[in-house]
C-alpha cells in the first residue's frame, strides 16, 4: 500500500492533464520510444512534454489496462503551446488577442510565471495538439510493430491510433472544480442562467456553445408556449384559429435564428474562438490513399483523388439515401394501411380487442422507426467512412447530412402525410401530441437515466473493490484509482445526438405547433429537463472530452435555417388549407392557393432580405475587431516606416 | 514657346502620375502650404511626394486652370508606398503575395532598383492612397481659407474636396500605352478574346472584371442564341413549344452565375486582389456629424448616430422607393388603358390616322418611363446622399439598390402584366422585342456616338488651337497641353451604368427568352457592340479612372442572382400556363397549379444546394491560398521556437 502512495507521488511530480492508454500487447521498445519522442526537445522534434507510467493498479488487477501513460508539461512549455494553436486570451484593454509569449505580460490574469493563465481545459487541448502534431522523423515504422508504418512527417499518434496501438486519449476530469461546476449548475434547483462562462472553462467552447444554443432555444420558446397556452384552454377543438399562430411561428423561428447567431457570436468573442485562425487540419486517422506529397503542405501524406471520393458520394451514397427515404416512405403507406385496416375492423365489431388492436399499429410503426434509424445510423457511418473524407470536419459534415435528411423524414413524413394528403387536423394533432410526449420519454430514459444507472452500479463496484482493499476514511481516491475508473467511463461522443434531438423537437414547434398550440410547451419542459440530464451526463456519466474551440455551432445552423424555410412552407400551407382562409375565396379554390403561393413567395423573399439585413455580428463586436485588424495594420506600417527611414540613413 | 518647352523639361524631372486641379480662386498660402505638406517627409507626416505647378498654358488661356499640380514619386517611395497599399505581386515561385520591401527581390520581374516593377495604374493608385491619407497634423483650418476646418487625423485631401477648394485629382493617360491597348482590344476586328490582362495593366481591376465579366456573359449567352435561331426559324407562331426553351433557361441561368463566381476568383487571384486585405476605410467627402472619436481607430472624426441613419432609410428612403414604384405602376396602368382605347378606335374605323394613333401609347410610355427614370436617378442621388453614410462602399450598396429595384420595375413590369394578367403571349413577345431593340438603339447612340461625337468636336477645337499657336509636324503634344486636355475630358463615373445594362440584359434574357427566343441573340449582338462602344470611350472618351483593386463584381453579384431566382418563379408560371402543359390536366386547374408550385419548390431548392455544392473559388486557387497561409503560419512557428530556444539558453 505504502508502495502504491510513493508511486502516486512520484507521478505526480508534474500535473497530470492527459491520459494516454495503450494496447496491453504493445512492444517494450515501442513503449520506450514513444516515450523518447513526446520527451525529447522541440528542435529535435519532439514534444518537449512530460510524460509518465501510471503505477500497476492495486492488486490482482495488475492485468487490466497495464499501458496508461499520464502527460503533462511545464508551464514554459504550456505557454509556448498556447501560441502554437492560436489561443486567444484577453489582453489588458479587454479585447481577446491572440496569445503571444512575447507579449505575455501584456495579458490580463498573467502573473508571475504564468501558472494559473490558461485553463485546465485549454492545458489539455495544448498537450492534445503537440501529440497530435508530433511527427515521424526518419523512422519507417513504430519500433517493434513492423505493421505500423511511418514516414517522414506522418503524425505519430494517428498513427498508433489507425493501427489499434493508441486504445484511447483522454482528458483528466478536475474533482473539486466538478464538484463547484456541478453544483452551481444543475444541483441546485434555481432560476437562473447556466454558468456558461464555467461550463466553456471546464469543457471548452463546443460544448458550452451546445448549453448556450439550448439554453437560447429554451428562452426563445417561452412567448410560444405563453400563447399557446389559452390556446389550448379556450380553443382546443376550434382549430381553424390557427392562423394567427401560424403567422407568429413564421416571424419567429426567422427572428430567433438571426438573433441566436448574434448572440453566438458574442459568446465566441468572449471565449476568443471568434477571430481565431484554425491550423492546418491534419488528415484523419482513417483516411487511406496512395502516398504523396500534399500541395500545401509539402508533407508526405497519403491522397486520394476528390473525383473519386465525388464518385463514391454521388453514385453510391446519394442513391442509397434515396433508396432509404423510399424505403421509409413505403413503411409509412404500410402504417397509415394497417391503420385503416384496423380502424375498419374495430369499426365493424367494437370490441375491447379491437379497441387495443386501434394502438397495435402505432406501436409497431414507432419500433420500426427506431429500427431503421438505427440501423441506417451504422450503415451512415458505414459510407461516410468509405467515402474516405482527408478531413474530419467533412467527415462530420457528410455523416450529418445523412443522418439528418433520414431522421427528418422518419419523423416528419407520416406528419405531412396527415397534414397535405388526408387533410386530417385531428389526426395530426393526436400523431404530433404521441411523437412529442413518447420521443420525450424515451430520450430521457436512453440519455439520463440508463447511462446514470449504468455508471453507479461500476462505480459502486469499484468503491466496493477499493474498499476491500483499504479502508478509506473519504470517498477521495488517490490519483491512479482516478485514472483508471475514468479510463472505463464511456467516451462522449460528441453534440451530435444532443443538436440532432433539439433540431427535432425545433421542427415540431416550427412546423406544425398551430395545429397543437402545446408543442411549445411539452418542449420547453423537455429542455429544461434536458439541460439537468446533459449537465449530468456530461459531470459524471462520461469521460472528459477534449475542448474543441468552435466558433460557431456549424453545419447546424444550416440545418435549423433549413428546417425554418420549410417551415414558412408548411405553415403557408396549412394557413391556406384552413376552414378560416377558405371562407375569403368561396368560389375559386384556384384563387386561393394562388394568393397563398403569392403570399409564402412574399414571405420567403422578407425572410432571405431579413437574413441580409441583421448583421451575423453585433456592431460592439464589429468595432472590436475592426479595432484589433487596424492596430496590426497600424503596428505593421510604423514598424516600416521606422526601418524605411534607418535604410534611407544608411543610404546617405 | 521656348520657355513653355523649358517649364515642360524642369516639370518632366519626374515622371508625373497624377494631376490635381485646385479652384483658380485658391489662397497662395493655402496652395503653398499643401504642396509642402505633400512634399514633407514621413517622419513628419509628411506624403513624401514629388509635386510641381504646371507652367501656365500658351497664350491667352492663362486664366484657365492656372492651379494644376503634377504629382509623381521616387521608385523608393512608390515600393514603400505599394506595401502600405497591401499591393500583391507575383512571387519568385508563381504564387502572389503581399509585397514587401523587405523581400523584394523575390517577387519576379524585380529588377534592380525595382523601376517598372509597378505598373503606371498601381503607381497611380499608390499615389491616390498616399494623398488621402496625408492628414492634418495642428492645423485648425487650411491657411487662407479658414472656412475649411481641419482638426488632427483629418485627411486634408477630403476636406479640400469637400470644401470645393479641390477641383478634381485624376490619373494621367499614357499614350503609348493606350494607343497599343486600343489596338489590341478593338482597333482589329478579331476573333479573339479581350486582352484583359493589358486592360487590367492600365485601367485595374474594377474595369477589368467588367470587361471580363461582359466577355463571360456573351460567350454563356452563345449557346441559347443558338438554340434560339431555329426556335425563330421554325415555330414563330407555335409558341407552346417553349417548356424546353424555359427549362434549359432556368439550368442555365444557374450555372453560368455559380460558373462565374470561379472565374472572377480566378482572375482575381492571377490579378491579387482575391486575398488582399481592404486598407481601413475612411469616411467619404460628404460624410457629416459631430466630431468625436472614430471608435475603430481612435482618430478624431464626425460621427453620425446608426440609429439616425437607419430612421432615415426605413422612414424616408424605403417609403419614398415604394411611392415610386406605385406611381411607375399607375403609369403602366394608364399606358395599358390608353393602348386599349387606341385599339378600339383603330377597330371602329381603321384609317392611315388610327394605324399611327396605335404607336402614340407607347411611345409616350417610353418617354415618360424615360423622364421617370432620370427623375429618379436625382432623386436616389440626393437621398442617399441625405442618408449620410460613412463608407463610399456604403453609399454605393444604397445607391446601387435603390437604383436597381426601380428600374427592374420599370422595365419589367408591364411586361409581367402583360404575361401573368392579361395571358397574352403574342403580345408580350412584341413587347420584349421592342423593348429590346429600341433600348438597344438608343443605349448605344446615348453610350457611344453621343460622347464620341462630343469629345471629337472638343479635340479638334484643341488642335485648331494649339495649331494656332505653333505648328506641329505631328500631334503630339508637350504635356502641359496633354494634361489641359485630359482634364477637359468627361469624367468616367463607375462601372454602375455598364452593369446597370448587363443586369437588365440579362433579366430580359432569363425571364421571358422562351417567348421570344431571339432575345439571346439580340443581346449578344449587343454585348458585342457593346464591348467596342466601352472600350472606345473608356480609352478616348473619358478622364482614365483611378483604378479599384476590386476582387469582385461586388453588390452586382447579388443582384443577378436574385434575378436568376426571379427567373426561376417566372419561367415556371410561364411553364404552368402552356397549353402544352395545360393538355396534361384537362379536368383540374387546381392540380396544375400545385404541381407548378411543386415543381417550382423543387427547382429552388436544388438552386441553392448547386449553390452549395459548386465551391465558388477553384480547388488549385483554394490550395494555393492554404498554401500562403500556411507557410505564413510554418514561418511564425519556427521563428517562435528559434526565440524560444534563445530565451531558455538565457535561462540557463
Amino acid at each position: 500500500m505504502l508502495q502504491g502512495v510513493s508511486a502516486d507521488r512520484s507521478v505526480s511530480m508534474f500535473t497530470p492533464l492527459v491520459v494516454v492508454e495503450l494496447a496491453s500487447d504493445t512492444k517494450k521498445e515501442a513503449i520506450a520510444w514513444l516515450l523518447s519522442r513526446i520527451r525529447d526537445k522541440q528542435q529535435n522534434g519532439g514534444a518537449e512534454l512530460l510524460v509518465e507510467q501510471l503505477s500497476p493498479g492495486l492488486g490482482t488487477e495488475k492485468k487490466e489496462k497495464p499501458n496508461l501513460f499520464l502527460v503533462g508539461a511545464s508551464w514554459h512549455r504550456l505557454l509556448s503551446g498556447a501560441e502554437d494553436v492560436g489561443l486567444f486570451k484577453e489582453h489588458s484593454d479587454g479585447s481577446m488577442r491572440g496569445f503571444t509569449c512575447a507579449n505575455k505580460h501584456n495579458f490580463k490574469d498573467f502573473q508571475g510565471d504564468g501558472d494559473g493563465f490558461l485553463s485546465m481545459a485549454e492545458c489539455q487541448y495544448i498537450i492534445k495538439h503537440e501529440l497530435d502534431t508530433l511527427r515521424a522523423k526518419d523512422e519507417t515504422h513504430v519500433p517493434g510493430h513492423s505493421q505500423a508504418k511511418l514516414y517522414p512527417g506522418k503524425s505519430i499518434i494517428r498513427r498508433l491510433q489507425s493501427k489499434g496501438i493508441l486504445i484511447q486519449i483522454f482528458p483528466l476530469h478536475e474533482q473539486e472544480e466538478l464538484k463547484r461546476l456541478s453544483f452551481s449548475w444543475y444541483k441546485k434547483v434555481k432560476l437562473a442562467f447556466q454558468p456558461l462562462d464555467d461550463i466553456r472553462h471546464y469543457y471548452g467552447e463546443g460544448q458550452a456553445l451546445y448549453f448556450g444554443f439550448l439554453e437560447y432555444f429554451t428562452f426563445a420558446l417561452v412567448p410560444m408556449a405563453l400563447i399557446g397556452v389559452p390556446y389550448y384552454l379556450f380553443d382546443w377543438e376550434d382549430y381553424d384559429k390557427y392562423v394567427i399562430f401560424a403567422v407568429f411561428n413564421l416571424i419567429w423561428c426567422t427572428v430567433i435564428l438571426e438573433l441566436w447567431k448574434r448572440c453566438s457570436a458574442s459568446l465566441a468573442y468572449r471565449w476568443g474562438t471568434l477571430s481565431r485562425k484554425k491550423a492546418f487540419e491534419e488528415p484523419r486517422p482513417g483516411f487511406h490513399g496512395v502516398l504523396g506529397f500534399n500541395p500545401v503542405t509539402g508533407r508526405k501524406e497519403p491522397l486520394y483523388p476528390t473525383a473519386k471520393r465525388h464518385l463514391r458520394v454521388y453514385l453510391v451514397s446519394l442513391p442509397f439515401v434515396l433508396l432509404c427515404l423510399y424505403l421509409s416512405l413505403y413503411v409509412m403507406m404500410i402504417y397509415f394501411h394497417m391503420e385503416g385496416w384496423a380502424l375498419s375492423v374495430h369499426d365493424e365489431d367494437p370490441t375491447f380487442w379491437t379497441e387495443i388492436l386501434l394502438f397495435i399499429p402505432s406501436i409497431i410503426y414507432a419500433v420500426v422507426i427506431e429500427v431503421m434509424n438505427l440501423i441506417y445510423r451504422y450503415a451512415a457511418e458505414f459510407l461516410t467512412e468509405w467515402e474516405n473524407h482527408r478531413l474530419e470536419s467533412s467527415y462530420q459534415n457528410h455523416l450529418v447530412l445523412k443522418v439528418l435528411v433520414f431522421n427528418f423524414f422518419n419523423c416528419f413524413a407520416s406528419l405531412f402525410y396527415i397534414a397535405f394528403v388526408m387533410h386530417d387536423m385531428m389526426l395530426l394533432r393526436q400523431s404530433l401530441a404521441t411523437l412529442l410526449i413518447t420521443s420525450q420519454i424515451l430520450n430521457q430514459f436512453m440519455e439520463a437515466f440508463l447511462p446514470y444507472w449504468l455508471q453507479r452500479r461500476r462505480n459502486k463496484k469499484m468503491i466496493n473493490k477499493v474498499k476491500n482493499k483499504r479502508t478509506l476514511e473519504d470517498k477521495e481516491f488517490p490519483l491512479a484509482e482516478q485514472v483508471r475508473m475514468e479510463a472505463d467511463m464511456s467516451t462522449y461522443l460528441g453534440t451530435f445526438d444532443d443538436y440532432l434531438e433539439l433540431f427535432l423537437l425545433f421542427g415540431y414547434v416550427s412546423l406544425f405547433s398551430c395545429v397543437y398550440p402545446l408543442a411549445a410547451v411539452l418542449v420547453v419542459l423537455n429542455n429544461i429537463s434536458e439541460v439537468y440530464s446533459d449537465a449530468f451526463k456530461m459531470c459524471y456519466v462520461f469521460k472528459r472530452p477534449f475542448s474543441d474551440p468552435a466558433a460557431n455551432i456549424g453545419v447546424w445552423q444550416l440545418a435549423f435555417e433549413a428546417m425554418s424555410v420549410i417551415a414558412v412552407v408548411t405553415n403557408c400551407a396549412l394557413i391556406g388549407m384552413s376552414p378560416q382562409v377558405k371562407d375569403y375565396f368561396p368560389d375559386s379554390e384556384t384563387q386561393l392557393i394562388l394568393w397563398t403561393v403569392a403570399i409564402e413567395h412574399g414571405l420567403l423573399a422578407i425572410k432571405f432580405i431579413l437574413t441580409f439585413l441583421i448583421p451575423d455580428v453585433p456592431k460592439h463586436i464589429q468595432v472590436k475587431l475592426a479595432r484589433l485588424e487596424f492596430e496590426s495594420l497600424e503596428a505593421l506600417k510604423k514598424k516600416k516606416i521606422l526601418e524605411t527611414s534607418e535604410f534611407s540613413k544608411i543610404d546617405q
